[in-house]
């Protein structure tokens, strides 16, 4: 059971507990006093902030112990991970202190007009003299937060903090998080082209499907900068990755297996189409009314799309009835929709990506005995399709050679860049993705980014080490 | 004459020119080499960066010697202020390191998602939990940057990177700049308020006048954070602050003044509110067709307001004119408009604060014997009308006691607060007005912008040291 430490602030009533109580109450629930800060001392009663070292499971208990008993208020709880979120996640910095006159002569008036000139009369030296350089935006509208849906801007700026927070820790990257009180395409679009000139990039994050489809292919046009919906195509790219080396574990070939994807929503979409890129052959796309069958009609822009593919099977059927005999089977879906005897039904040596959040489309114990390779979006199993392996290194790439946009052969590359991480004498059934802190993987990313972009012709630049 | 380093790059033909023959030529036009290095050794050529310390007058005479001589090509120029701008000026900073997996999943999935749904229960909280409480937007559209006009967002950025590091070093405000890519009021609005979320304040900066005075309001009104455009109420907050100093020196009364105004734009409307709202009662606004007078009727909506006003004067007459008996000149106009003659028929005891940049309306030598106090917003003279003396503290001020808005009291506690840190023993002609440098500015703002904000209803907080 997973150790957590809360910091709970009481109001104690000395005429009805002492604080032996107290501690006697927490130590019976389950719970271990670390540390005592008093907060307000008085003579009738006293706050104080007693920092408690608890399982998850007893957490609730103490709780519900401390409340029942007469005398104690309790007046707030804190564990760690509200206290890591307190003023926030990221700060601006300057990259060098104005000491006097002179400095600030030079960072802002007078000085800083012959510099915004060589700008205006060259705008591509804004790469060379602001932060455009290193610099991208987090986009959010809200409205497809994790596992929690439309939560909208305020609540989804902690998870736009965090991908800042990662970006500069693991690729140098400099990010800042945008969250949008619009939910309207035109109006997102507008608003991102609008603040765009001061960013090198554009992520876009948890804004919901379809929209979010309409929202990048328009931005990416419009703009000159790389636009990337890291919910569509970052989950594709690990995905690929993984596949690249499972299949390599079970001797199979890219072009000779049958795979079913099953949720056809964001992450969805571009995981088929990089699947088709990569050289599948034989793909079944399933969403709720089972497989997506090629030459028939569909609504969603999307599913249209997949039904015009050749490598798109022209055959009907739910998800259990389609996934019998395939080699392959990538979920991005939702919890429980698999039992054992389903993955049994696919063909020997089975690869199955339950990635649904937070419980897989199998249960991972249900599942483990009947297929070859195992992986799912969570941390507690091997294999964690995890898209903090890709977006570092791939807007690192991407701002170091001034790409223009971020085409499918660099989020092929990047996928192969993360596949290669792990050697061939590593290789194994629980080991087809490297961890999210191996220090390769975001050197690998970038460099295979930036080689895709100049054989491309999306760079604008070459990097020094490139040349 | 001001010193500075300027760094050469030169190609050097070794047919043509020895490094010696380089030395001497620089040190012949007034340069003196500090160091070199080489970029591109060569037999036939090679390529050198050459720092060089210089006056400013010598810069060109050096640059231009090497032009001449035959075998030199002159790759570069880079001067410190260009040096310093590469890369940009600012960054961002995770609060904390991402060490293991405990860490990702407290500030990343999946931990984050339980303050994300925390803060979706009561948006308020995003005031505790994310980077709201601390960070503001530098807001331009680049239409009107310092005193080179519409130089468009790419331009604009060095001025906006300045100020946000200003911000942080002055007062611990996190800002970031956000340069936009439309001159359209309606769409300016709509942006702002569509990226506010993550946002404690808003700072508008170098808009132009007319619209800038539609847009501060608007988002004023329809925002609930702060919003503040500095080249209004800034310039308006030092001038104010230095008056009431002036004022003091001269044996003067705010009540018995007449003062004109020069330059009815963004900063001249807003130094004329202010004005009324510290108790002049006689106001003569003049901007190129000479006095706005009491009474008339005039398209610009920011006139028309003045014409209405009963302590505005009812007297038609040119800048030259109106200025005859006045107590007060205040110029926020274009240079080199009035002579040591016009000053001269101003009421004894006669206060100029003549803030066109970099030129004054009037020759700070020809003025200086004629008047009680001057002051100009230049640094090469005493009494700087800056303000960096107000943003940073008046929106520390805001933040720490989350202001709704900043209103006139608010502007007026700050311009009392700046003319404060002055003691009377310090007070005289030539320090009316603190450093900005002097660390009391940005306390003492501080305080008294909160104060204003309690004692008006505008804060939704009341800061510790208030309690």
């Amino acid at each position: 059971m997973a150790q957590t430490s809360v910091i709970l602030r009481l109001e104690l009533n000395h005429e009805q507990v002492t604080f032996g109580d107290v501690a006697g109450v927490i130590a019976q629930a389950g719970g271990d006093i670390t540390s005592i800060d008093v907060i307000r001392p008085g003579k009738a009663s006293s706050v104080r902030d007693i920092t408690v070292d608890v399982t998850e499971a007893a957490e609730a208990r103490v709780i519900e112990a401390l409340k029942q008993r007469e005398g104690i208020k309790l007046v707030n709880v804190s564990d760690r991970t509200f206290l890591v979120h307190l003023g926030g996640k990221i700060v601006t910095q300057p990259t060098m202190p104005i000491k006097n006159r002179e400095d600030l002569s030079r960072v802002y008036t007078p000085g800083v007009a012959r510099v915004c000139t060589a700008i205006h009369e060259d705008p591509k030296k804004a790469y060379s003299l602001t932060i455009k350089r290193n610099t991208i935006a987090v986009v959010s509208d809200g409205t497809a937060v994790l596992g929690l849906g439309d939560i909208g801007p305020f609540g989804a700026a902690p998870v736009m903090e965090g991908k800042a927070m990662l970006f500069k820790q693991l690729a140098g990257v400099d990010a800042f998080p945008i969250c949008l009180d619009t939910k309207d395409t035109d109006e997102i679009i507008r608003t991102v082209k609008a603040i765009s000139p001061i960013f090198g990039g554009i992520n876009l994050e948890d804004i919901a499907s379809p929209r979010c489809f309409e929202i990048e292919t328009r931005l990416a046009e419009e703009l000159d900068i790389p636009v990337f919906h890291d919910d569509q195509h970052g989950t594709a790219v690990v995905v690929i990755a993984g596949l690249l080396n499972a299949l390599k574990v079970a001797g199979k070939r890219m072009e000779h297996i049958r795979v079913v994807v099953n949720g056809i929503g964001a992450a969805g979409v571009s995981i088929c189409k990089m699947l088709l890129a990569a050289g599948v052959s034989k793909l079944v796309p399933v969403d709720r009314d089972g497989a997506i069958v090629q030459g028939e009609t569909y609504a969603n822009p999307m599913w249209q799309w997949l039904a015009k593919q050749p490598q798109v099977e022209a055959v009907h059927g739910s998800l259990k009835e389609v996934l019998a005999g395939a080699d392959v089977f990538i979920g991005v879906s939702r919890g429980g929709l698999l039992a054992a005897e389903d993955v049994q039904r696919m063909a020997p040596g089975s690869i199955v990506f339950a990635m649904a959040n937070p419980t897989p489309e199998i249960d991972p114990e249900e599942a483990l005995p009947h297929v070859r390779v195992f992986a799912t979006g969570r941390s507690d199993y091997p294999n964690q399709i995890n898209n903090v392996l890709v977006f570092p290194g791939l807007f690192r790439g991407a701002l170091d050679c001034r790409a223009r946009r971020i085409n499918e052969p660099m989020k092929l590359a990047a996928a192969r860049a993360i596949a290669s991480v792990v050697t061939d004498a590593e290789l194994n059934e629980q080991y087809i993705i490297p961890s999210i802190f191996n220090e390769q993987v975001v050197v690998k990313v970038r460099h295979a980014v930036v080689e895709a972009a100049i054989l491309t012709g999306e760079a604008r630049r070459i990097p020094p080490d490139f040349r």
